[in-house]
Protein backbone atom coordinates (compact mmCIF):
# COMPACT_ATOMS: atom_id res chain seq x y z
CA UNK A 1 0.00 0.00 0.00
CA UNK A 2 2.59 2.53 1.03
CA UNK A 3 4.79 1.31 -1.93
CA UNK A 4 1.51 1.81 -3.88
CA UNK A 5 1.19 5.76 -2.96
CA UNK A 6 4.72 6.12 -3.20
CA UNK A 7 4.43 5.23 -6.84
CA UNK A 8 1.54 7.46 -7.50
CA UNK A 9 2.68 10.30 -5.93
CA UNK A 10 5.92 10.58 -7.39
CA UNK A 11 4.64 9.84 -11.24
CA UNK A 12 2.58 13.71 -10.46
CA UNK A 13 6.21 14.88 -9.41
CA UNK A 14 8.15 13.44 -12.39
CA UNK A 15 4.90 14.94 -14.40
CA UNK A 16 5.14 18.23 -13.17
CA UNK A 17 9.09 18.08 -13.62
CA UNK A 18 8.33 20.16 -16.79
CA UNK A 19 7.34 23.34 -14.68
CA UNK A 20 11.37 23.26 -15.28
CA UNK A 21 10.73 23.86 -18.90
CA UNK A 22 7.70 26.51 -18.95
CA UNK A 23 9.01 29.66 -19.28
CA UNK A 24 7.99 33.10 -18.20
CA UNK A 25 8.54 36.08 -19.44
CA UNK A 26 10.80 37.61 -16.19
CA UNK A 27 14.91 36.37 -16.08
CA UNK A 28 16.45 35.71 -13.14
CA UNK A 29 17.87 38.97 -11.88
CA UNK A 30 20.86 39.95 -14.02
CA UNK A 31 20.79 36.57 -16.29
CA UNK A 32 19.83 37.06 -20.20
CA UNK A 33 17.95 33.92 -20.06
CA UNK A 34 14.48 33.85 -18.88
CA UNK A 35 13.49 32.08 -15.92
CA UNK A 36 11.25 29.04 -15.90
CA UNK A 37 8.21 28.31 -13.36
CA UNK A 38 10.11 25.92 -11.05
CA UNK A 39 12.36 28.48 -9.99
CA UNK A 40 10.00 31.08 -9.91
CA UNK A 41 7.88 28.31 -7.42
CA UNK A 42 10.93 28.00 -5.09
CA UNK A 43 10.93 31.92 -4.62
CA UNK A 44 7.39 32.74 -4.10
CA UNK A 45 7.45 29.83 -1.77
CA UNK A 46 10.45 31.28 0.37
CA UNK A 47 8.92 35.35 -0.12
CA UNK A 48 5.71 33.72 1.57
CA UNK A 49 7.92 32.33 4.33
CA UNK A 50 9.56 35.19 5.15
CA UNK A 51 6.89 38.25 4.31
CA UNK A 52 4.78 36.38 6.52
CA UNK A 53 4.33 39.22 9.28
CA UNK A 54 3.13 41.34 6.65
CA UNK A 55 0.02 39.82 5.77
CA UNK A 56 -3.49 41.96 5.99
CA UNK A 57 -4.98 38.90 8.05
CA UNK A 58 -3.66 35.45 9.93
CA UNK A 59 -3.12 33.16 7.33
CA UNK A 60 -2.24 29.14 7.91
CA UNK A 61 1.31 29.32 6.77
CA UNK A 62 1.48 26.21 5.82
CA UNK A 63 -1.89 26.16 3.46
CA UNK A 64 -0.33 29.12 1.68
CA UNK A 65 2.88 27.14 1.61
CA UNK A 66 0.77 24.07 -0.19
CA UNK A 67 -1.37 26.57 -3.01
CA UNK A 68 2.67 28.28 -3.68
CA UNK A 69 4.19 24.86 -4.17
CA UNK A 70 1.18 23.81 -7.03
CA UNK A 71 -0.21 27.07 -8.00
CA UNK A 72 1.76 26.99 -11.97
CA UNK A 73 1.26 23.29 -12.50
CA UNK A 74 -1.38 23.49 -14.32
CA UNK A 75 1.83 25.20 -16.89
CA UNK A 76 2.52 21.79 -17.70
CA UNK A 77 0.04 21.66 -20.18
CA UNK A 78 -0.79 25.27 -21.00
CA UNK A 79 2.19 26.98 -20.80
CA UNK A 80 3.36 30.39 -19.08
CA UNK A 81 1.05 33.27 -19.90
CA UNK A 82 1.23 36.91 -20.29
CA UNK A 83 -0.60 39.03 -17.56
CA UNK A 84 -0.19 41.95 -19.84
CA UNK A 85 -1.81 40.50 -22.82
CA UNK A 86 -5.41 39.95 -23.66
CA UNK A 87 -5.06 37.73 -26.22
CA UNK A 88 -3.59 34.83 -24.71
CA UNK A 89 -6.80 35.05 -21.51
CA UNK A 90 -8.95 33.95 -24.05
CA UNK A 91 -10.32 30.73 -22.71
CA UNK A 92 -7.57 30.00 -20.54
CA UNK A 93 -9.39 29.50 -17.68
CA UNK A 94 -11.25 26.46 -18.91
CA UNK A 95 -7.73 25.17 -20.13
CA UNK A 96 -6.48 25.53 -16.94
CA UNK A 97 -9.48 23.76 -15.13
CA UNK A 98 -9.11 20.88 -17.90
CA UNK A 99 -5.20 20.68 -16.91
CA UNK A 100 -5.90 20.98 -12.85
CA UNK A 101 -8.22 18.08 -13.35
CA UNK A 102 -5.85 15.96 -15.46
CA UNK A 103 -2.68 16.67 -13.16
CA UNK A 104 -4.09 16.89 -9.85
CA UNK A 105 -5.69 12.96 -10.55
CA UNK A 106 -2.55 11.23 -10.95
CA UNK A 107 -2.32 11.57 -6.94
CA UNK A 108 -3.77 9.41 -4.34
CA UNK A 109 -7.24 10.03 -4.11
CA UNK A 110 -7.13 12.14 -1.07
CA UNK A 111 -4.31 14.30 -2.14
CA UNK A 112 -6.34 14.77 -5.77
CA UNK A 113 -9.32 16.39 -3.60
CA UNK A 114 -6.73 18.35 -1.41
CA UNK A 115 -4.59 20.34 -4.20
CA UNK A 116 -7.20 20.60 -6.89
CA UNK A 117 -8.87 22.24 -4.07
CA UNK A 118 -6.10 24.05 -3.12
CA UNK A 119 -5.33 25.19 -6.65
CA UNK A 120 -9.58 26.46 -6.72
CA UNK A 121 -8.86 28.52 -3.52
CA UNK A 122 -5.74 30.11 -4.84
CA UNK A 123 -7.29 31.17 -8.41
CA UNK A 124 -10.47 32.39 -6.80
CA UNK A 125 -8.27 34.83 -4.24
CA UNK A 126 -11.45 34.39 -1.76
CA UNK A 127 -9.82 33.47 1.46
CA UNK A 128 -7.20 35.00 3.47
CA UNK A 129 -4.30 32.26 2.51
CA UNK A 130 -5.12 32.93 -0.96
CA UNK A 131 -5.63 36.13 -1.07
CA UNK A 132 -2.04 36.66 0.91
CA UNK A 133 -0.52 33.74 -1.46
CA UNK A 134 -1.61 35.64 -4.75
CA UNK A 135 0.08 38.84 -3.43
CA UNK A 136 3.39 37.30 -2.66
CA UNK A 137 3.21 35.81 -6.45
CA UNK A 138 2.36 39.12 -7.68
CA UNK A 139 5.22 40.83 -5.72
CA UNK A 140 7.66 38.79 -6.37
CA UNK A 141 7.46 39.35 -10.61
CA UNK A 142 7.34 43.23 -9.27
CA UNK A 143 10.74 42.79 -7.37
CA UNK A 144 12.35 40.84 -10.20
CA UNK A 145 11.25 43.51 -13.04
CA UNK A 146 12.65 46.14 -10.76
CA UNK A 147 15.99 44.03 -9.80
CA UNK A 148 16.10 43.71 -13.75
CA UNK A 149 15.93 47.86 -14.12
CA UNK A 150 12.85 47.30 -15.88
CA UNK A 151 12.31 44.01 -16.84
CA UNK A 152 9.19 43.06 -18.79
CA UNK A 153 7.99 46.76 -17.89
CA UNK A 154 10.55 48.02 -20.99
CA UNK A 155 9.99 45.35 -22.95
CA UNK A 156 6.61 45.63 -23.39
CA UNK A 157 6.79 49.52 -22.63
CA UNK A 158 4.38 49.40 -19.52
CA UNK A 159 3.10 52.65 -18.07
CA UNK A 160 3.16 53.34 -14.24
CA UNK A 161 -0.61 53.03 -13.90
CA UNK A 162 -0.58 49.88 -16.00
CA UNK A 163 2.16 48.13 -13.86
CA UNK A 164 0.32 50.10 -10.54
CA UNK A 165 -3.34 48.08 -11.95
CA UNK A 166 -1.63 45.01 -12.68
CA UNK A 167 -0.83 44.70 -9.08
CA UNK A 168 -3.42 46.52 -7.07
CA UNK A 169 -4.53 42.85 -5.82
CA UNK A 170 -1.31 42.48 -3.91
CA UNK A 171 -3.18 45.20 -1.15
CA UNK A 172 -6.06 42.48 -0.72
CA UNK A 173 -3.41 40.28 0.78
CA UNK A 174 -0.77 42.74 2.46
CA UNK A 175 -1.26 46.49 2.19
CA UNK A 176 2.26 47.03 3.69
CA UNK A 177 3.57 45.18 0.43
CA UNK A 178 1.08 47.24 -1.59
CA UNK A 179 2.91 50.44 -0.16
CA UNK A 180 6.07 49.48 -0.89
CA UNK A 181 5.28 48.65 -4.21
CA UNK A 182 3.44 52.27 -5.05
CA UNK A 183 6.62 53.98 -3.51
CA UNK A 184 9.28 51.96 -5.66
CA UNK A 185 7.03 52.29 -8.33
CA UNK A 186 8.37 56.20 -7.68
CA UNK A 187 11.89 54.90 -7.56
CA UNK A 188 11.11 52.98 -10.45
CA UNK A 189 10.17 56.30 -12.33
CA UNK A 190 13.04 58.50 -10.93
CA UNK A 191 15.49 55.80 -12.21
CA UNK A 192 14.13 55.25 -15.49
CA UNK A 193 12.95 51.73 -14.86
CA UNK A 194 9.15 52.72 -16.15
CA UNK A 195 9.09 55.02 -19.24
CA UNK A 196 7.77 58.92 -17.96
CA UNK A 197 4.39 59.78 -20.13
CA UNK B 1 9.68 50.13 10.37
CA UNK B 2 7.27 47.95 8.02
CA UNK B 3 9.13 48.88 4.63
CA UNK B 4 12.77 48.78 6.65
CA UNK B 5 11.91 44.98 7.74
CA UNK B 6 10.20 44.77 4.01
CA UNK B 7 13.37 46.18 2.40
CA UNK B 8 16.13 43.90 4.24
CA UNK B 9 13.65 41.24 3.77
CA UNK B 10 13.79 41.70 -0.10
CA UNK B 11 17.53 42.00 0.11
CA UNK B 12 17.96 38.77 1.12
CA UNK B 13 15.20 37.26 -1.87
CA UNK B 14 17.58 39.09 -4.29
CA UNK B 15 20.47 37.72 -3.25
CA UNK B 16 19.56 34.34 -3.30
CA UNK B 17 17.80 34.83 -6.20
CA UNK B 18 21.57 33.43 -7.50
CA UNK B 19 20.41 30.33 -7.27
CA UNK B 20 19.25 30.22 -10.32
CA UNK B 21 22.43 29.95 -11.29
CA UNK B 22 23.95 27.05 -9.42
CA UNK B 23 23.82 24.31 -11.27
CA UNK B 24 23.43 20.82 -10.26
CA UNK B 25 25.07 17.67 -11.88
CA UNK B 26 21.18 16.06 -12.59
CA UNK B 27 19.23 17.20 -15.40
CA UNK B 28 15.49 18.24 -15.36
CA UNK B 29 14.06 14.78 -16.27
CA UNK B 30 14.46 14.49 -20.46
CA UNK B 31 16.52 17.49 -20.93
CA UNK B 32 19.93 17.99 -22.37
CA UNK B 33 20.85 21.10 -19.77
CA UNK B 34 21.83 20.27 -15.93
CA UNK B 35 19.07 21.76 -13.24
CA UNK B 36 19.89 24.67 -10.80
CA UNK B 37 19.34 24.57 -7.67
CA UNK B 38 16.51 26.79 -7.28
CA UNK B 39 14.38 24.32 -9.57
CA UNK B 40 15.56 21.34 -6.78
CA UNK B 41 14.38 23.35 -4.37
CA UNK B 42 11.02 23.73 -5.18
CA UNK B 43 10.80 19.96 -5.63
CA UNK B 44 12.09 19.06 -2.39
CA UNK B 45 9.52 21.45 -1.04
CA UNK B 46 6.76 20.01 -3.17
CA UNK B 47 7.70 16.40 -2.38
CA UNK B 48 8.01 17.33 1.42
CA UNK B 49 4.21 17.98 1.48
CA UNK B 50 3.82 15.44 -0.80
CA UNK B 51 5.61 12.61 1.48
CA UNK B 52 4.74 13.66 4.67
CA UNK B 53 3.12 10.21 5.71
CA UNK B 54 5.89 8.53 4.83
CA UNK B 55 8.28 10.45 7.75
CA UNK B 56 9.48 7.71 10.20
CA UNK B 57 8.10 10.60 13.14
CA UNK B 58 5.90 12.92 13.99
CA UNK B 59 7.07 15.94 11.72
CA UNK B 60 6.04 19.88 12.02
CA UNK B 61 5.76 19.93 8.07
CA UNK B 62 6.24 24.02 7.75
CA UNK B 63 9.45 23.20 9.50
CA UNK B 64 10.37 20.90 7.14
CA UNK B 65 9.43 23.56 3.98
CA UNK B 66 11.49 26.57 6.19
CA UNK B 67 14.31 24.03 6.32
CA UNK B 68 14.19 22.92 2.91
CA UNK B 69 12.92 25.87 1.21
CA UNK B 70 16.63 27.67 2.00
CA UNK B 71 18.70 24.41 2.41
CA UNK B 72 20.63 25.05 -0.42
CA UNK B 73 21.19 28.79 0.06
CA UNK B 74 25.04 28.95 0.96
CA UNK B 75 25.37 27.45 -2.67
CA UNK B 76 25.38 31.32 -4.41
CA UNK B 77 28.49 32.01 -1.94
CA UNK B 78 30.20 28.40 -2.38
CA UNK B 79 28.85 26.08 -5.43
CA UNK B 80 26.74 23.07 -6.29
CA UNK B 81 29.27 20.01 -4.57
CA UNK B 82 29.14 16.56 -5.79
CA UNK B 83 28.08 14.15 -3.43
CA UNK B 84 30.12 11.38 -5.11
CA UNK B 85 33.49 13.50 -5.33
CA UNK B 86 35.45 13.36 -1.85
CA UNK B 87 38.23 16.41 -3.10
CA UNK B 88 34.75 19.14 -3.54
CA UNK B 89 34.25 17.72 -0.15
CA UNK B 90 37.49 18.73 1.52
CA UNK B 91 36.63 22.20 3.83
CA UNK B 92 33.70 22.58 2.42
CA UNK B 93 31.49 22.84 5.93
CA UNK B 94 33.62 25.26 6.96
CA UNK B 95 32.87 27.35 3.64
CA UNK B 96 29.31 26.76 3.83
CA UNK B 97 29.75 27.99 7.18
CA UNK B 98 30.72 31.10 6.51
CA UNK B 99 28.28 31.72 3.65
CA UNK B 100 25.44 30.80 5.94
CA UNK B 101 26.62 33.66 8.54
CA UNK B 102 27.09 36.06 5.90
CA UNK B 103 23.37 34.91 3.94
CA UNK B 104 21.64 34.94 6.55
CA UNK B 105 22.75 38.16 8.22
CA UNK B 106 21.19 40.35 5.69
CA UNK B 107 17.16 39.08 6.83
CA UNK B 108 16.22 41.29 10.24
CA UNK B 109 17.92 39.92 13.08
CA UNK B 110 15.02 37.39 14.50
CA UNK B 111 14.84 36.26 11.51
CA UNK B 112 19.03 35.86 11.55
CA UNK B 113 18.68 33.96 13.94
CA UNK B 114 16.25 31.55 12.65
CA UNK B 115 17.12 30.26 9.23
CA UNK B 116 20.79 30.13 10.59
CA UNK B 117 19.44 27.66 12.59
CA UNK B 118 17.42 26.03 10.49
CA UNK B 119 20.41 25.64 8.32
CA UNK B 120 22.32 24.11 10.95
CA UNK B 121 19.76 21.50 11.86
CA UNK B 122 19.04 21.01 8.51
CA UNK B 123 23.13 20.09 8.29
CA UNK B 124 22.90 18.42 11.47
CA UNK B 125 20.23 15.56 10.84
CA UNK B 126 19.56 15.10 14.25
CA UNK B 127 15.53 16.03 14.66
CA UNK B 128 12.81 14.46 12.80
CA UNK B 129 12.45 17.54 11.10
CA UNK B 130 15.74 17.59 9.31
CA UNK B 131 15.79 13.71 9.03
CA UNK B 132 12.95 13.68 7.08
CA UNK B 133 13.87 16.99 4.64
CA UNK B 134 17.56 14.78 4.23
CA UNK B 135 15.69 12.02 3.54
CA UNK B 136 13.71 14.19 0.84
CA UNK B 137 16.90 16.10 -0.67
CA UNK B 138 18.51 12.18 -1.04
CA UNK B 139 15.65 10.69 -2.59
CA UNK B 140 14.48 13.74 -5.12
CA UNK B 141 18.13 13.01 -6.38
CA UNK B 142 17.70 9.70 -6.81
CA UNK B 143 13.86 9.90 -8.29
CA UNK B 144 15.92 12.11 -11.34
CA UNK B 145 18.49 9.95 -12.10
CA UNK B 146 16.41 6.80 -12.10
CA UNK B 147 13.99 8.65 -14.41
CA UNK B 148 17.00 9.95 -16.60
CA UNK B 149 17.52 6.07 -17.11
CA UNK B 150 20.63 6.38 -14.91
CA UNK B 151 21.79 10.18 -15.34
CA UNK B 152 24.62 10.89 -13.22
CA UNK B 153 24.56 7.21 -12.14
CA UNK B 154 25.71 6.37 -15.63
CA UNK B 155 28.03 9.59 -16.14
CA UNK B 156 30.19 8.83 -12.66
CA UNK B 157 29.97 4.78 -13.55
CA UNK B 158 28.72 4.63 -9.92
CA UNK B 159 27.45 0.72 -8.77
CA UNK B 160 24.57 0.17 -7.16
CA UNK B 161 26.74 -0.43 -3.41
CA UNK B 162 27.68 2.93 -4.01
CA UNK B 163 24.18 4.26 -4.82
CA UNK B 164 22.70 2.45 -1.67
CA UNK B 165 25.47 3.26 0.41
CA UNK B 166 24.80 7.15 -0.69
CA UNK B 167 21.23 7.14 0.24
CA UNK B 168 21.32 5.08 2.91
CA UNK B 169 20.54 7.90 5.21
CA UNK B 170 16.63 7.70 3.75
CA UNK B 171 16.06 5.32 6.05
CA UNK B 172 16.58 7.83 9.40
CA UNK B 173 13.96 10.11 8.06
CA UNK B 174 11.81 7.64 5.96
CA UNK B 175 11.79 3.64 6.05
CA UNK B 176 8.76 3.80 3.50
CA UNK B 177 11.11 5.39 1.35
CA UNK B 178 14.15 3.81 1.54
CA UNK B 179 12.19 0.46 1.01
CA UNK B 180 10.83 1.71 -2.68
CA UNK B 181 14.80 3.23 -2.65
CA UNK B 182 16.44 -0.11 -2.38
CA UNK B 183 13.26 -1.95 -4.60
CA UNK B 184 14.48 0.47 -7.11
CA UNK B 185 18.01 -0.25 -7.45
CA UNK B 186 17.19 -3.29 -8.30
CA UNK B 187 14.76 -2.78 -10.63
CA UNK B 188 17.20 -0.09 -12.32
CA UNK B 189 19.83 -2.85 -12.26
CA UNK B 190 17.67 -4.75 -14.77
CA UNK B 191 16.89 -2.24 -16.59
CA UNK B 192 20.60 -1.15 -17.36
CA UNK B 193 20.12 2.21 -15.73
CA UNK B 194 23.16 0.75 -13.18
CA UNK B 195 26.19 -0.99 -14.51
CA UNK B 196 26.21 -4.52 -13.46
CA UNK B 197 29.48 -5.49 -11.98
Amino acid sequence: MSHYRIAQQLEFIVDVDKLKQVLRRTSPIGAERRENSAEHSWQVVLCALLLHEHANESVDLLRVVQMLAIHDTVEVDVGDTFHYDKHTQADLSARENAAAERIFALLPSDQHQLYLSLWREFEARETPEARYAAAIDRAIAFVMNFNNKGGTWQSHNLTASQILERNRHIAAGSVALWDWVTETVQQGLELGYINQR
